[in-house]
């Protein structure tokens, strides 16, 4: 039988999907499992996005322009611009998610050995698709006492060399809800500038900002604007996580033509979710509104009530819908899949990512979990008591 | 400004889609263009497939399994069934249409400078993926005068080395139409077998087939079960190319698992796309009988046409919708562009993509173009007309 690739096997397993078939069985056992390892909204998508796949007179589902529907692109302009985000339809390529946005920024920014620092916690997937790429991810460990705040300037200069090519953020974060302060970003800035290096920018949570703070995009940084490649994505914006429309964003006339090939190479992002992300633009503002009200309800409920669980700590998150709380327990690893495996408090039980996922730095985030709320606020709520059940069930096991 | 990745710089525009602009001034200018450039079915999708999208009755459109939905994956089992290739919905992987199939495919077999062995012409964008993986394509020419069938088996062992990792083939084939025989594809599993290779098999165009030679599958080849990677798309089965859904079958565990952590790392594939592709495989035997005998119809009309205009050859295209013609010019390239630049005749010009893009060897395929009868008879009547007019004002420009 013929070899594995050595980055098939090198790819990490999801943290956040790697313990799934466990949560699967749990249901088979007939327990009710509250999902909170996943970000996927449990909102409608707008009414109007599913209107307009429903109303879908095309007779030839076709192949769309490779760069996305020029409709699309054009009407995107403007809802970049009231982020003060000002770019032209061109500097806008449609994407099959941000997953998409996120390998195509690599392999068309990254040589093979080409390292990128990145701050963790970090989405775990861009490890995935770093070694996809076969760039390096280095990391800077940000820490739960202080809130996960960017790491030092002083950090990030002892990993820089000759290979480094890219500076990668995501922000507000996933998965620890922070929100990089206009200081902090300029710092990046700075730094970016300093050593000519790539800013990736994966902005995907933009909507959620829970502060007074301003969101400090990466596109409002003044002197890198060939440097910053942003990532984007309709999925939590929406709640369309399933129709796979991102978006990758430069103003770098060489990287946009370089992106372009490789969108060529795989021909058109998906059809029908363009149109249902076309037609989101025009939701009504009360959609926006109603879902950002809904998510800072959870956030209370959530973050309130794991502070209240003896041992358990959760710094307020600033913007996305996660948190990285920190458990009472040695390994979350293993008390997540515990969870799922032998524990259940009146028919239920809960799901939740373990840290260490998150974290490239071996021990790092072993006592941590990171915990979507996702799921509407009754559920956390009683999730919550599940969670402290299980805390003193694991405890005594 | 920082320097782009150098499989940036090395991938090729697409041979298909980097005349699009030339195409789309032409008919700024008033011209009709016959797009014979693309695999673009103009036939209707399936109506079963359109009512699924318009009848859609989810309220959240949230990410489907990272493999893809297990309904659909469990009834492609009984399609496949009915061409004798045996396979379970767990050696179904859905991909975000062939593209991606063949992206992971790489990615997860093949090493930066592993190599792969291809007759040519080959469908262009292997190349890219192969670039994006850091694999080397080998390719072996298959010539004209042959029509195009599979070259001998010396010229394979000839490349073979201890870098080589697997053989592609794409049957029925893009850009070619051949057909490999069941002696050919004995060939080819005895290669595999003796060498330990992948067979990596793109088998989109099997509904397509216009001779009463059997499709041998790859997966019907007994030995080399654990090697071989079956690529596969709705798009030219049902006229679906929009929706982007595909699949990668392969009976190799350790593959599928490693197959798997890419998926999840991109999530899941498009939701919509995924119902409509299941819809479609309940359509009616009507919908498949007459699109393939339009496609019969249309070869006729095209490859006769063809052989009619002075000095062009074409072969008589086994399967698929397509054909690598010869034509009296010296520089394709040069034609094709010059056709949409410069030519018209009564309001109308031809859209064709040189052969030299379906080929690595330099020098080959300058005097071909691959023609896709993917428009209507009618229009496949008047492109000719308009072709052969170009080749006489090309000659006397």
């Amino acid at each position: 039988m013929p070899k594995i690739s050595n980055r098939g096997v090198e790819m990490p397993a999801s943290p956040i999907r790697k313990l799934v078939p466990l949560s699967d069985s749990a249901k088979a056992r007939g327990l009710k499992v509250y999902h909170m390892n996943i970000g996927q909204p449990d909102l409608a998508s707008p009414e109007i996005a599913l209107k307009a796949i429903r109303n879908i007179d095309r007779k030839v589902l076709e192949y769309s322009p490779s760069m996305g529907l020029r409709s699309y692109r054009e009407k995107l302009v403007s809802y970049y611009a009231k982020f003060n985000i000002n770019v032209a339809a061109d500097d806008i390529i449609i994407t099959t998610g941000g997953s998409e946005a996120v390998l195509f920024a690599f392999l068309a920014c990254l040589n093979p050995g080409d390292e990128i620092i990145v701050p963790e916690p970090a989405y775990a997937n861009y490890m995935a698709f770093a070694i996809s790429a076969g760039a390096v991810i280095r990391t800077i460990p940000s820490s739960i006492e202080e809130g996960f705040a960017l790491p030092p300037v002083e950090k990030f200069e002892e990993l820089i060399n000759e290979r480094t090519k890219g500076i990668l953020i995501c922000n507000p974060n996933n998965p620890t809800g922070y929100l990089y302060s206009r200081k902090e970003m300029n710092q990046i800035r700075n730094l970016v500038q300093k050593y000519d290096l790539y800013l990736f920018s994966d902005e995907v949570y933009r909507e959620y900002i829970y502060t007074s703070s301003p969101y400090i995009s990466a596109c409002h940084l003044v002197g890198i604007e060939d440097n910053v490649v942003l990532i984007d994505s309709v999925s939590k914006r929406y709640s369309e996580c399933g129709i796979r429309i991102g978006a990758l964003i430069t103003k770098n006339k060489e990287l946009q033509r370089t992106i372009n090939k490789f969108c060529q190479a795989r021909l058109s992002p998906p059809l029908i979710g363009q149109i249902a992300a076309e037609a989101s633009l025009e939701v009504e503002e009360d959609y926006l509104r109603d879902t950002y009200e809904e998510f800072v309800e959870r956030r209370k409920c959530l973050i309130d009530g794991l502070n209240r669980i003896p041992g358990v700590y959760s710094p307020i998150p600033m913007g996305a819908f996660y948190t990285m709380a920190q458990l009472p327990v040695e390994d979350t690893d293993d008390f997540c899949a515990w969870c799922l495996n032998e524990f259940e408090y009146e028919g239920q039980t809960i799901f939740l990512a373990p840290g260490s996922g998150f974290y490239t730095t071996p021990g790092m985030g072993k006592n941590q979990v990171r915990i979507a709320y996702a799921i509407n606020k009754e559920d956390i709520q009683k999730a919550l008591v599940v969670l402290e059940k299980a805390l003193e069930a694991y405890k005594n096991r």
